[in-house]
């Protein structure tokens, strides 16, 4: 073991020397290069300087950099349709053949028919209705599958790409950071959670179990002698509004120090992070560049953004200008001169 | 930068020679020093090895190294019963004093006069109003402060110690060896999640969001002005028998390539984790050693191994016969000579 433990020491020693050298070149590598300087870079910034400051007045353990992250309209565009709905919908339009019942049956049939608008007006009902045909009824590898096949073809209707190229590069850089400095980092939507662990981790770096989602009741049983789980129709916990506290408390059991949103379905993700009772972040993403992706807020039917935008700027959360504070919005957008 | 990027060669360079050097030194450290040589530890032992390999049949990325155990009984003491009833039996004597009505009302009123075989006489309709009483209508924050208290000082009638001091060494050993070799390892156990997520850092390195357990509903709400989760008496979630390969799904996301458990609740789970489609690891506990720790398994009521002995018998799945293959059960208990 002598040999070893010399050796050890060796890269140990050498290491710490390399350190020290290299902390002039390291500092000076921003590492949130898709963002403008100003105001809520600074305070992202600030924020994890001083937890991550050893001995500091607000220095949080590794263990305890809890980050939450909305996914829809936070971490990836949700307009003019959230995706996981447009998903839905073509997923009739894929089956309507083995379902001639639905020619006549709304919502399929407006569906059917390209009717959006009539869909719209059916409300939350209609919604649940093409979600419960579309995502119950099959065995949880089965849907996976069908997730992974769509996501690698479908593509935004105004962007013409991919919709995992639709994830904002500042925000993937704001996550690599946080990550670069212990952060655990887990994103609370309001979206299936099945359908976003089709993504995260090649699009995001989360793995599946650091993904808070909306969820319906699974059954295990056996078919052809093999097990599997079964989609029911039936919703076991919806991760919005109130609920994104209650499922950060049931899937993750800790409390954010950082949080991140763009709409009012993430007010009470925020007002439970800066109840932290330490030095917390909470920030919004405020949809304000109509020319290189979508202004919207307080009118919008998705990803409304009212009420958390009052108490965020009450209270002096971050509220980020995708506008002005972002230099790129897409890693394959050229940057702005 | 020039001057980091040499740095960092060098580093490279010297631990990759000491990688060579030491490599003879690092295979004889035993990584699973409590367990005796024996077919048990062989097969952990090959398994991790197999689907560690680089470029071997058996690869498994590191992601994908997704290790799952039951808690009571697989990885520590449930005997003579589960340690989370203690506490509720304990609570319920704490705060009799507040409920004067206890002492005419069952199953309270057998608690208080510490007849348990009475309150074992009442099934599982007595257990779940004693686990309701002490389990819920505080907060979240109230909840793990009471428990942390009593896992401070409640100690094991047999033993005399602490309670997270009857984690088995053997297992901690397990553990740690399936960490250092990359894997992801989560407790999965009919517990309740807000229960063990008070311990399961501290005795056994799992940070909260790595354990899946029974759970009930928790409303978000404001109480003096501060956001607060309520413990509600209702249930959300059961993880035990076909539950836990639904809370596997539910939590994690990704299915097991490892797990342990040690009594008929955990049939589905070893199931489900056999159906992996590659090399997996099928585990039990066989408490076998009445002396050190217990013995029991197709006729207990606590802990019950039955259908799941037969089939791991059957299928050829690993059973430790705690008495033969553990050295060392406790890590304050003396070897055996």
């Amino acid at each position: 073991m002598r040999k070893l433990s010399r050796c050890v020491a060796a890269v140990a020693i050498l290491a710490c020397l390399c350190a020290i050298g290299g902390a002039q070149a390291i500092a000076q590598t921003d590492p949130l290069p898709s963002w403008n300087d100003g105001a809520s870079k600074q305070a992202i910034i600030d924020f994890v300087t001083r937890v991550t400051k050893e001995g500091g007045p607000d220095f949080v353990a590794p263990e305890d950099r809890i980050a939450t992250f909305d996914n829809d309209g936070t971490l990836w565009v949700e307009q003019p349709m959230y995706t996981q709905f447009v998903f839905a919908i073509d997923e009739v339009k894929k089956q309507a053949n083995q379902h001639p019942e639905w020619k006549d049956k709304e919502p399929f049939k407006s569906v059917l028919a390209g009717d959006m608008k009539a869909v719209a007006a059916m409300g939350e009902k209609g919604m649940l209705e093409i979600v419960a045909a579309t995502h119950t009824g099959m065995t949880t590898a089965d849907f996976s599958e069908t997730v992974d096949k769509w996501l690698a073809v479908a593509k935004h209707p105004r962007f013409k790409v991919l919709y995992t190229d639709l994830a904002y590069q500042p925000m993937l850089e704001l996550l690599a950071y946080l990550r670069a400095n212990d952060f655990n980092v887990f994103i609370v939507s309001g979206g299936g959670v099945e359908f976003m662990r089709g993504f995260t981790r090649k699009t995001y770096g989360v793995p599946p179990w650091q993904v808070v989602g909306s969820s319906g009741v699974t059954q295990y049983g056996m078919w052809d002698a093999s097990p599997v789980l079964l989609k029911q129709p039936k919703v076991l916990f919806v991760d919005d509004g109130p609920g994104k506290p209650e499922g950060i408390n049931h899937f993750i059991g800790a409390q954010p120090i950082f949080a991140f949103g763009n709409s009012d379905g993430d007010k009470e993700m925020l007002e439970w992070t800066a109840a932290c009772k330490r030095l917390c972040f909470m920030g919004l993403v405020h949809h304000t560049d109509a020319v290189r992706e979508y202004a919207y807020d307080r009118n919008s039917d998705v990803g409304r953004l009212d009420k958390a935008l009052d108490e965020a700027l009450a209270k002096g959360w971050t509220v980020v200008d995708m506008k002005n504070d972002w230099k790129t919005i897409f890693a394959w957008e050229k940057p702005s001169p």
